[in-house]
């Protein structure tokens, strides 16, 4: 089979991630990104090389864009003409106004968490509903938070079923970089429940969810706390050793100096990981543990990069690229260097 | 009855208040407060005129306060000879120490939670374990986190039983003022339970309960997510009326402005409470729900005065000030400024 | 003389502030508040029994203000018609409409920092340039770091002659209880000059000065670094003289624990203060030195209660209610409390 | 000439990077590392497939090391027996006691900047100085601040001469992933004159300086604003032109986006450099001015970073490995990637 031909449009912090990925998958080939204006991110992709190629959104873009000194390929609609398939990483709301463009020239899309449900055939996660997204059009995924902790919440379904659960998230307010936006010495709080929650059951209808949030003045990650009440009863053993086998979790402990967010990022930056990025979310081992037969565990959302595998699965499962969702799944998790685990 | 005669050793975040709040208590008698060096908390006393009498911990503490131009008017062990109770608010582990001296002097004494369990008579509640408290001699009062949180509990325990908690608390990581700790961009996990979940069940053995705690980077309040499991159905309106008629509860609504710690921590400064204090904890009115008939609920925790009614509360059961628990707390409510409400 | 009649239009974190002041004052009498909607400050003042009376902005606002308990005790218009001047302290670009209404009804009026200058007679510092406010209908205050900057560089100018200054400002991003903006790990760079160092030219136009703004992630006041040139040689103990007895600045000392913003914050707490707020700025006695000529020091800024004496001033000036600006100040520093030192 | 063989002792924030850089350096061998225990920085080496030898500080850290999947190549002495120089990379004050095993040993060291300078033969830096440390045996590198601080003046100085400067230094109070440090919401200021301006006359004693120093809670690097009065007059066009040929320096513009040192994080992480770093300091372009004579800039020092090309020029120095300056320094900003420019 030839390689899907994918573009990415909004080259921002989702954005960035993706083009990599894209570029990443040996099935797959990135034809070019869309941006409107010569943000930093642009601006570090000329300092490498342009690796990329460089689209304008619309023509009135490109003089701009050309001042600043990047090549700039074509419009929007010149990309739409080479590829099967968009990821659109634009703010939320633009992608409700692409879609129609996307529609007119005959190319699938996928649409990030910010959008809303009512754009797309289906609100879709690579573990939890692939079969959902097979062969459709248009898919959203879910946000960051959404996205990890159903990886956690799905992987305990499997093994032993789950009835309800209660989280609680502890969300930072700007990402690495932000300089528009953020709080000073404040922990505030959102009416339960909170979306995460209620997209969950809209993922995985058979649970029963609530859950609070808290912002918190941090940048590099989330920790969600989970109480989860398993329909048979579970060892803590048996709940570490199904995380453990899961490709994109990763088990860590305090004891060792993973006690924090922050220690995962400085983590990910030495591991030499492009960007500093982790893919998997990280499940803390002295947090696990069972009370009165629920389950409790805190995990790590490192919500740069926790959807980018998901948002592959994707790509697949839109243009039917394999027979089944081991498939998809396990050739996501190969080229982006996750451990083969068992891909379910 | 003549007042009760009240000294206070260590005069840092929580002893100021402690003498403030003896002050203020009509029965009470606060002969002086004892300490090291001068501090800036030392040098706000002078700059407001010494309204209370200082001790030198040491002598050879005296000359550096002298030099400060703080009056001393004697030793620890000369206040120890004018009163019936000391409150201890001194740095944790150095309370096991004093009170080898307090005992010498036959002097009863409070200490905070910071101290071990085993150096006291009683881990002590004013609402959930009073008569515990009652003649005692050596007590020690319930960490900030776990006063504030047993006050909640201990509340739906009373209307309806409760079987188990689960709680999530989100927590400062210095106070405010604070030079010598604190974290920057950080939400920093311990393993569960935490303290707050095992000390909860050592005042209340009946309710199984656990938890996790997160540090992050605030100085203002703390915020503990509930997961409470009744022992029979509760319907949301029965819960927020149960926290509606506690004297410490304060029902706050997100949709008018307490959307956090800080906006309380503001609120209070514009009360023109002192120090901008607030005794009661907030229940943020939009979090509590009904979830599969668990009871769900966030409160805020002011870390720097919650502690302070219910340690009125001790020296009135140490004392064998009242007849009943509810004499108790009603004075200390009455005298610290608190909705008279439900006294219990 | 009979008292002179203020009202307070905007009753956020200056027009708190500023209503208190004035209640403060001998010679002043508060007729009123205005604001449009049932704030957590407006809540606050209910809480403590309605000390002001207020008034509705538009009669569009009655009802929401009434439904949250208010009392409502007129509108704008008819508080106009009792006062001789107005505070304003709404919103920047907003008291540039309701200039044109105390115009229309004969009322003078002081505008805060953010307005322009081109909307007011003068632009006004009590110590700097009273003479020019006395008798105008319109003054506008210099913003929280102009003023505390002009206090020290006044200071200094009427000493030894101040040539030119360079000054960077650390400044916080937000206020205390700023739920709607902030920022992370973060230090922001404006281009240099920033505007303190252009409007102190505009009050003080035999100065030269530049510098240099940083915003950081604090809320509880502002460090300015000062190196100013003096006309003629001045030693640091001329210096340090010279601020130790200016009635609105406090000389304090990193070694005895006056170490940051946040210390001077506790500590005002500590001394009781109203809002734990401090109306003097603070030079920090180990920064002040002699280099090369030239004098360094650094001062702290309480953003929040700093402009409050020189609003009172502007009353004084603008009412003409004093044969002398000696007068006017030593007025202003008995009503607030402030030590007596040199009204100049 | 065969190549320099170099030891890294103490494997933290600044021994990675040591590390990591000579392993670039084309005309040296990184022989191995040495620290004591398992820490995060050696356990993301051991899942990157150990591309450095590990050595043991001593025997006695082996089995911990061992225990945590670790291969140890040996001990401290093992190394040194092998090399030609130490980079000590460890706490200040270990430093002290290393020197006299690399005495014993015949192995020159070049030291971080924590150790006092009375432990080495020159206190060092590779554009101010460099000649000084030709063919010494200990050489001890500037600090963070005083290396970015350095690089800037001693450009300005070869340009036009310097007389005096005055600076403040607005510097970050924990490193990214630190969880044992920190602040949040405070300023904390230091006595004038900072070590940075003492360091500075150190290492350039014709000039005369002072500064203020600030902590602040941010992670990403330290703002300094600079007075600098030079001998003769410049132009703004000429202080940019020769910040602009520094293949060390980097000119930024505000108006591009690089407005903060988080905005230059986010942007060396999207660059692709390894874990996110910047050997370069920036200078904010619009910051650049001439007041009254004086130059004023601001710049941004990557503190994690920023010593690493002076250290490689150390070695270059101690070792002779060049006839002069100049190619000493091109080796070194070739090996780093460093732009060309005016290697001086």
């Amino acid at each position: 089979m030839s390689k899907a031909r994918v573009g990415v449009v909004g080259y921002g912090v989702i954005g960035q991630r993706l083009a990599d990925a894209v570029y990443k998958q040996g099935d797959m080939e990135l034809v070019g990104i869309v941006d409107v204006a010569p943000t930093l991110a642009l601006r570090a992709l000329k300092e490498r090389g342009m690796p990329y190629a460089l689209y304008c959104a619309q023509d009135e873009n490109r003089a701009q864009l050309e001042e600043a000194g990047l090549p700039v390929s074509g419009n929007l609609i010149d990309l739409l003409k080479k590829v099967d398939i968009i990821l659109d990483a634009t703010s939320a709301g633009v992608g409700r106004k692409n879609k129609e463009i996307y529609k007119e020239y005959g190319v699938k899309a996928i649409f990030q968490g910010g959008e809303k449900n009512d754009i797309v055939d289906v609100f879709f996660h690579g573990y939890a509903n692939f079969d959902k997204g097979v062969g459709k059009d248009y898919l959203k995924l879910t946000s960051c938070n959404t996205t990890g902790l159903i990886r956690s919440v799905d992987c305990l379904d499997k093994a032993v079923g789950i009835e309800k659960v209660a989280v609680t998230i502890i969300r930072r307010c700007a990402d690495p970089g932000d300089t528009h936006r953020g709080y000073v010495d404040l922990a505030k709080v959102e009416p339960v429940p909170n979306h995460q929650a209620v997209d969950l059951m809209t993922i995985m209808p058979h649970i029963k969810a609530t859950g609070l949030l808290v912002h918190v003045p941090t940048t590099h990650g989330h920790i969600i706390s989970v109480v989860a009440t398993p329909k048979k009863k579970i060892s803590r053993e048996e709940v570490l050793a199904n995380f453990a086998k899961h490709p994109r979790i990763r088990i860590v402990r305090i004891a060792d100096g993973f006690d924090s967010n922050t220690a995962l990022f400085r983590y990910a930056r030495d591991l030499g990981n492009h960007r500093g990025d982790m893919y998997e979310i990280a499940v803390f081992e002295e947090t696990v543990s069972i009370h009165e037969s629920d389950i409790i565990y805190a995990i790590n959302i490192p919500q740069e990069a926790v959807v980018i595998p998901e948002t592959m699965d994707g790509i697949r499962a839109a243009l039917r690229m394999h027979a089944s969702q081991e498939e998809a799944l396990a050739a996501t998790n190969k080229y982006l260097g996750l451990k083969p685990g068992d891909a379910r």
